[in-house]
């Protein structure tokens, strides 16, 4: 279970927002890891929050995840803010 | 010497437009990576693009320079398409 509000970290909200756009895609961690050219564990790990991405890896996400880097940035920002 | 046009890797754009902010707003490496909370050989590394910082050193960065993150990363994407 996730802590609900001010509790949860930048990567946490990061980590939901690309399982959500994974899902939304209907990939594996394993498919969007092979996309992005990055491990799946890795993937798991920043989906779970327990890893602080990268630059290079966010970039690398959002483009496997066709979005704009920027816009998952503004996701995560509005979240903290809540 | 910096490279021009596309062989700027992320990292390099993102440094530059940190140092550039910083120097708008007066601050030293120094002092940015004291309201940052962040040390300043970091600060030094991420502005030279020889470091790949964090979403957390990103976020931290950018409420430092009072700009939003996604503003930032913006900038990067906008760069690397050119």
């Amino acid at each position: 279970m996730t802590p609900r509000g001010k509790s949860r970290t930048a990567e946490q909200f990061f980590g939901e927002e690309i399982g959500r756009l994974r899902r939304t895609r209907g990939f594996s961690q394993e498919e969007l890891g092979f996309q992005a050219g990055i491990h799946r564990t890795y993937v798991s790990q920043i989906e779970r929050g327990i890893k602080s991405p990268t630059l290079v890896v966010i970039l690398k996400l959002a483009q496997a995840l066709g979005r704009p880097a920027s816009q998952l940035i503004a996701e995560v920002e509005k979240q903290l803010k809540k």
